[in-house]
């Protein structure tokens, strides 16, 4: 639930709603849920079974619907995005879903994910005479639907998606149907959810909560789910499927009182917490966390040493609009804006931080300059994550290799940077051994150790033709 | 430059720049003397050669566009379009120019007009597989330039061009390309401009005026003009051409100060009112106008007739964003509020008020009752055109035929209808004859005579199913 | 209604109704006619027996309300306020009607007009312990009425007003009175209508129209007049009266279809161009105005003249928020971007330009350009008024004395300055022929001729301590 | 820093800032960080010695001012004010500070408190011919001081402050002199702070910590702190003063990093947990806190019990403009948005939750149902002060005493009502005894036990006044 400019800032949540005849205030509710997974804009489309309705905008879910705007999307089928971008395609015409005709009618897609075959794809549309009006892997998808010679929309979904590759977890809306998808890999999360005889599905189950609706299972790797008014149907549409999710989810992404893979996020991190403590002990008075994602972890690490849990940092909730701006000039401004540190609880103390994750690095230091102010004698940082070093192509936008802060650097290279008495990341083994599961052998770990579950060949081609 | 609500409502003004360091502010100075032309949207796109910035909002082009969003659009070409729209269709999504990315890169289009065969096309496109994410011709136009096997993207806009049929002036940009098109026909008009080593290309020459351009001439009919460093180049890309201009630019749609069709719209205005005193005379004291469309045919009227030219109608300009917005529900008061009756000079007097058109009468009928209010002996009407009984298919959107006054009513019910002692029209023939050139027989009369030069067969049985 | 930036543009227009259940409405209706007297900001306070409801903002009055709005500005009694600045002094604090609770409950003003003595009642007020958050005179008025001993609010008002100077028309809403003013000289207009038991009051007739109320008469010089639900009545509170009714409101200012000082703005126009041409008369092939002020004048003079009136000039109605908007900068754009000349009609002729009256000078300097690029062989200027010379202190806000390009100038000096063949004004004892009743003799002429009806000896003072 | 809508939402931060060249920037930052006291309107007012320049607005702090307003508020003093309201006053015209000019010059005063005389003394001011824009105290207090007899500023306020009786911290700007004074009791906190050679005021030292200033001390009651170019000066302007200070500050309404009345907030609330552990155990799995203003306390009462803290309840910081804005409708839904259950956490569990205190009690109910659906074996409440029975006039604008839940109500009542296994307060003598100094004899407990400091007796005729 942290949005730190020091962590990862363009991603998705999505939401499909079928069989409510409140289906866009579902979505919209499951899309509020979801806000932590992008600020930047939120959509809707609705299917009343005649017409598809829409309405995007940029800002919060709360800021782009009201009252008048939810009743110009009747229907019983609806889909939402929430999407936020660092890059420069932070334009309403990228804003999701997007809402397209077709040979057989009206169809929206709302896309979680990367695609790592994209730009050659486009390539070979745009040979074949198709035109594109946005920069979105959805306009793709679509585009492959659309071409597709099969007869039905599920037929043409299923071809589609058998010639993306990535992360990719989608839903449809046609006048008629809600179809949701996921990768052979399951990268992203992808919830299903029912309430009597309505079915929803959202990126994590926190979605469900506001609604009252019920967590069923998860789309499976490769599966599509097929609902419409004779129910659910499911069809697995890539065959061959290998586990690869996100570890990143667990250790910062996801909302706390989620279930994602089949787990209470919070479970996972009190258990890296624990693990942490285990395996990179700290000799310290008082453990903190960076408000809200590490609240859980260092629990957990309290929990397994000496030292009690303080509340050392408190976060600034009411950062506003300016701050969601992707444009923003004023960066070390709004990076001190948005925490203050507890003098009563720091002042003279042992202090050991506890952080999900390093990506830059820029915020942690600026935080261990103010807990020194605040008159901490020493200042330990313990991490539940290995050091990131290598960028991640399958919809968590890290920055390039290059501004990782662990790239190229030592653990103690970056303890003297950031200004520490001392620096510990959890091993990349009790990290997966935290994971539910199998020791954590479904989990794409690339970020860690750049082991890239599908190949990123054509990414890596055309970031260094961008370059050159 | 008169939108009272009786008047065609669907219309647009299109601009183009090649050459100036300017581009954009030269567009949107352009757009701004072409607001007649639509005032619900506006949109420029501009290249720097690199790439294709845009720019859209719904609103007045002064409202959409500002000093800031000027900056943020630059390079030597761009091009510009104002739209307005009664339909359901006026959402952000169909604002214009519409620009995507094709095969040989990014290409932007701007459109005045309306196409005919545009819903077979589609049918056709979406069977090839192709997907539509606006209900506006200029889409269409794309997906065929996109689809086009031809090399370059003059060939490829020739080929696109070939396949539509209707009205059309087109302004395309490409990366280094500024491109003009006309049908066969010339139904809306297009001329050409030069400053320097700069060419402008806008639907009335008025648009030259601001920036100190030079009015060259018109594209014809036909004709595609092909701008790039190396200068202006001419083709002729459709063969058979009959010139079939819109007589109603010149009655009503048009500014005065403009030249279309090669000829000053103010003195083809004067003779039509001059016409039409000699050919339907009135025993009147005074000649009024409805301002501000009816001005000049209203001095050639008194010109030629015994009654003084008067200003008894005040139009009022402050009308503001209630007015502009196309979802009103107080149509009256709207009405009511953009007049004014001057009391010292229609009182006691017999009145002859000239108009331009009479489309379904509402206003007309408004402006009657507060003229005799206002102390009227007697109202005449004399109308500078035919009536109108006919919609039109080629861009100037009158309602269904079923809203037109004159549909299935005499002259006389009509005049009773509005409540005066007299109306008279302007005869077909006295009307082409005031027309410049060949006594009018280059004109098209279709929304009088019924007379379509391009067939509507697909658009009648469009309508037919809507109905159904 | 013109309002280039050559002309006067501090000044405002009110209005006052009471006894519709409408009276926000109508009031609305009113301001929006009214518009041409201030497009900076408008307001509007209503009373429903029992409390006083208020909303305020800057715009045009469309943009300003909205149903909404006025659903919230409930009860039988409203007054409302436009008003237009080009002092510092443009923001929202002094946006009109002020609104204050004193002794006797609450009550609003609103004032069209200016005070030549606020200055020391503010010195006086402030000794005294008042505070001030605008500044405005209206605020002074409320003081000295909250101040008074007196026990009505009639009474209060009335010694308030008896200790103001300079030109007031005002009206007052309490909870269940309105209350009208005028000062001694009745600088500025203030009519009277009537609808079945409504009153209202307005700056103009014009804006009985929209609500079809009956022009009555004016308020008197030195009277007020209250109205309550027993009906009207009518008190002298100014004894010595010598009426000194603004010649500039006829000759520039009021909308042609009003009545002011019991005579219509346009029959007066018509016969200011008359003089005009009789007095002043020109060799020229046809008459322009500069609309939409001169029109009438024009007319006039063309039918005095051998010279055919024609239409030569077309204003852009669409300017948009940014005209209204006060810290314009690229002033000379917005010049242009207003008129359009009709090259058709000017072209090979000799023009002479009928204008109201020329303040800087610098928009008809930038006319006289146009015109002569659009081919005029010859451009004389008449205009309806003497030159202005003369700064008014009675609510016509001109420049100050050095920026009248009048003073220090004579009449061939400013001819070469614009660029003219010839220029002519009219001529004092001319204009004041023009005017209704006792030959001009009623009339405030103190920007021609420096006559101060009231004195202005604190203003000069106040200047003279603000330059040093 | 919630502002649950169970808690006092009428409330105010201020800061004043003095020679800082960025002083406007300094008091935004103040604001900002002070932005839990008032969410619903900030403004700042600033002197560059020659003029007093203002801005406010509804909204954020961050989203009322940007750079370019920040720019438009140059100088060298300033003073900033938050503001929210839950009364029908919450219009733009009281939006703080407010700025007058009167005898002396310019002033203006953000005011933090409030006043219980306030309504007769604007009575006296009006019976004197006073007049009020506003219907907030501030305007009262200008009043005061403009109408002192005394020569200088220092002693017009200082006459001015002895007239008024209640809650009230403020700070005056003028041309050339920062001013800050506070009530005899100091029952509203207000810190100084230095950097270098400026001087910073405000509501808590948190405001200090983002522009890294020092906190000196407190403002004393009775004190007034005068700084102009000569440094800073302190009077007693209050003799006889006994500090009753807001216990109501630490319970719940200040952040938890700040320092109020000499201690850090964040310490007293561990020791309010700490001592509710001790008189009110509970027999239970886990301890929650309602987030986030009872964390600390939740913390503190963990560490006296076998419980462990957990975090079972997240909120949701993304709430945007639609929960800010007063008029709300939907009440349920907002209070269901705003906090998620962990079910990994409650599931099977017996959770003690720990709040600060219940004003309505509808969120808490709404909160238990959902603790219970997550799966909670046993919900038990433990508060960290007693019972509110007594409305607060000095500033924390709790509902009227019917609407308060533990008015007449007994324990055993209230825990039926909101379905709770138990419910425990935290007696007066215990909330006390966690107070820093001398047991708690210097706090104001009111709204425990009813014993008002200052007599509120006008204030009850004026409630029952407005009832009849």
């Amino acid at each position: 639930m942290n949005n730190s400019i020091d962590k990862p800032e363009d991603y998705c949540g999505i939401v499909g709603v079928f069989g409510s005849p409140e289906a866009s205030i579902w979505t919209y509710l499951g899309l509020y849920s979801l806000q932590h997974r992008g600020q930047e804009s939120s959509g809707i489309a609705s299917s009343d079974g005649e017409k598809i309705h829409k309405h995007l905008g940029m800002g919060l879910v709360s800021d782009v619907f009201d009252q008048n705007v939810l009743e110009e999307l009747p229907g019983h089928i609806a889909i939402g995005h929430n999407r936020y971008s660092t890059t420069g395609s932070s334009n309403e015409q990228n804003i999701g879903p997007i809402v397209v005709n077709h040979k057989l009618g009206t169809i929206g897609v709302a896309h979680n994910g990367n695609l790592v075959n994209s730009h050659s794809l486009r390539g070979k549309l745009e040979d074949r005479g198709s035109i594109f009006q946005t920069t979105t892997d959805s306009e793709v998808i679509l585009h492959l639907v659309a071409k597709s010679w099969r007869n039905s929309i599920e037929e043409k979904i299923s071809e589609a998606v058998q010639q993306i590759e990535g992360a990719f977890s989608l839903v449809f809306i046609t006048k008629d149907k809600l179809i949701a998808v996921r990768d052979q890999h399951g990268f992203r999360p992808l919830a299903i959810g029912k309430k009597k005889d309505s079915f929803i599905f959202a990126s994590e189950t926190c979605a469900f909560d506001l609604i009252e609706a019920e967590y069923i299972r998860d789309v499976k790797p490769g599966e599509m789910l097929i609902v419409d008014k004779k129910g659910m149907k499911s069809r697995q549409v890539i065959e061959k499927t290998t586990p690869k999710h996100c570890v990143f989810e667990f250790v910062y992404f996801s909302r706390p009182d989620s279930q994602i893979f089949g787990e209470y996020v919070d479970k996972t991190r009190r258990k890296l917490g624990k693990n942490l403590a285990e395996e990179k002990p700290s000799e310290a008075d008082i453990v903190i966390s960076v408000p809200d994602s590490s609240n859980t972890a260092a629990l957990g690490y309290s929990a397994r040493s000496e030292a009690k849990y303080e509340i050392g940092l408190i976060r600034n909730h009411y950062i506003g609009r300016t701050f969601i701006h992707p444009k923003q000039k004023i960066r070390d401004m709004n990076v001190l804006i948005k925490y203050n540190t507890v003098g009563g609880v720091l002042n003279d103390r042992r202090v050991v931080m506890v952080d999900d994750s390093i990506v830059r690095g820029t915020t942690i230091k600026g935080l261990v300059k103010r807990i020194r102010k605040a008159g901490a004698k020493e200042v330990h940082i313990r991490v539940t994550s290995p050091p990131i070093k290598y960028p991640c192509y399958y919809g968590m936008d890290f920055p390039t290799k290059e501004e990782l802060i662990a790239n190229g650097r030592s653990v103690s290279e970056i303890a003297k940077y950031l200004g520490v008495n001392s620096l510990e990341y959890l091993s990349l083994e009790m990290m997966l051994n935290a994971m539910p599961k199998d020791n954590g052998q479904n989990y794409c770990t690339a970020c860690f150790d750049g082991n890239y579950p599908v190949s990123i060949k054509e990414c890596l081609t055309k970031e260094k033709e961008q370059k050159d």
